[in-house]
């Protein structure tokens, strides 16, 4: 059990899914001398889980290299291991990311006709929420990888954002002389020409994910990650900027103060433990990293990502859409 | 003369300059049946400027390829000439970003030591500003373009921003696994082993601009400009959603009407104007684009990043750190 307020916001978070989610079981993989004390300070219900002891652990700086040799008994190993085995219908985690990725690909592996497992989360927009991928496991895609990212994160919107018909967008830029790179112009043909091409609205910049302006951005692990860190450090400079404008002068201190019931309700839509619960989409069972800063509140929600993941058949209709759009010409070349 | 609000807002925005930057005279050109009007309408000072009739102009969404060849004698393409043929120190365009840098590369050249031109602007941050490069003229870039970024927006920071001694940070992305690109980490060696080697502070993330982290963000045009919308869009987005927030009750309003004063300190520090002008740095003259949008106040700031970039020898600068940084190490492969 992994994570800054492990175990306290971890077993916190339990006990909030607890209650939002009353048809899950949930086991629980961790130090028992340090796990107990916090299940008991937050009540767990005794029949609501069970504990696994796990004295192994992956240290949060570890090197995913070095975890894949010496942490086969740690307890992120072993959660993982529980999902592959079935006795788990997924596993989240807030520890080190690099070895829950390299964990879950090499217990889990790969789903058929996927050659890329991405790491998929939701954001905030004008007009509620999307989702991106991905978000960092690949930093250079080609476009069949590209196609592939679509093909989960439509499914995942499906599943996660409870949307039937979601609408895709590849990640490019606008400048006139250069319209991107070839693999996302390559991507887009493949796109055009699959059962996506309905909902597959061609080329989007990165202006438009605050816009909302499609329910699925696709584009690589790295462009993904610089947008959205570009996206997480402006909101941070924001809501700074704003509490320096507040502390202004009495006046203005005074103009906050009533707008505060409002403000909070801005602050809960922009909180990023409302979207915590980043996926790895691709993969033989579900695996999702939770922030290893999120409180409760955060924990609780990458639960919810889990149970939304399961209860719609994630992984069943992954594996449905990749076989109608069929990518017979890539496959054929 | 171009721009969604031109020829009014560019003639007001002269007018702005005319008082700013005394020791500054001005070549307009422009249609003379359409702009006469608004010189009037300004008093701009008939001292301090002179005005060259060019009835023929490259439209906004006319492709750079066909402008190179049927817009040789618009007024974009002359006054770029008059940069080239010394009548000028620089040239300002709110007019076609692809026809700009077409035309100023073909009419001014690259520098020597410069393969490619790039886009640099200024962005605000949590201390103050930082310098962002390329920002879309290279979709695709290798170590030796990045180097070569790294030496013009650290020689721009200096002149526009007037820091002495910049820090410079390559974007990178900080996945425990994949620390990013091959020609990322090629172009950091380089770094490293030059001149610039004490003021550079390695990888840095795309939350890192928000947070000033550095002087001078150096990266490759396609991220560049994936970082810069993922910015804008979000900065909206928050401006939105607080105006939202605004409207939501009676109190709210009161409360925002109070801290009025102060907001609109804070929307002063966002103003897109206020960041005006983003220079295509590399070439043999100094080009400046002024965003089509821009307003009286956006264009005089426009004007103002060219008056500094010649006042405080941008080019000279560049040269020199060119040849001390000397790329011998490349040079020689």
């Amino acid at each position: 059990m992994g994570g800054d307020h492990a175990p306290d916001s971890v077993i916190a978070g339990v006990k909030s899914a607890e209650k939002q989610y009353p048809d899950v079981h949930f086991l629980i993989f961790g130090d028992e001398d340090k796990v107990r004390p916090y299940i008991r300070k937050y009540a767990l219900s005794a029949d609501r889980f069970d504990f696994v002891h796990t004295p192994d652990y992956v240290a949060s700086n570890e090197k995913p290299s070095v975890a894949v040799r010496q942490g086969r008994k740690s307890s992120l190993w072993l959660a993982i291991d529980a999902v592959k085995q079935g006795q788990a219908a997924a596993v989240v985690s807030s520890g080190n990311t690099g070895a829950l990725m390299a964990f879950s690909k090499l217990i889990l592996g790969t789903m058929p006709g996927i050659h890329r497992p991405a790491i998929v989360t939701i954001l905030p927009t004008r007009k509620g929420e999307c989702v991106v991928l991905d978000l960092g496991a690949n930093a250079e895609c080609d476009a069949r990888n590209l196609v592939e990212f679509a093909v989960m994160g439509e499914a995942y919107c499906r599943a996660v954002l409870k949307r039937e018909q979601p609408t895709l967008g590849l990640l490019n830029i606008g400048s006139e002389d250069i319209k991107g790179r070839d693999e996302i112009r390559e991507a887009a043909q493949i796109l055009r020409e699959s059962a996506l091409n309905e909902n597959f609205k061609g080329f989007v910049e990165s202006d438009d994910i605050a816009l909302g302006a499609v329910d699925v951005f696709v584009t690589d692990g790295f462009t993904g990650n610089i947008a959205l860190k570009a996206i997480e450090g402006t909101a941070r400079l924001m809501v700074n900027l704003l509490k320096d404008v507040a502390a202004n002068s009495f006046i203005s201190k005074l103009g906050f103060l009533l707008a505060l019931p409002s403000l909070k309700r801005l602050k809960k839509k922009m909180d990023p433990g409302r979207y915590n619960g980043a996926m790895l989409v691709g993969l033989k069972g579900i695996s999702i990293k939770s922030h290893g800063g999120a409180d409760a509140f955060g924990f609780a929600n990458a639960l919810g990502v889990a149970v939304d993941a399961v209860k719609h058949d994630l992984q069943g209709n992954i594996a449905k859409q990749l076989s109608t759009i069929s990518l017979e010409k890539e496959e054929a070349e």
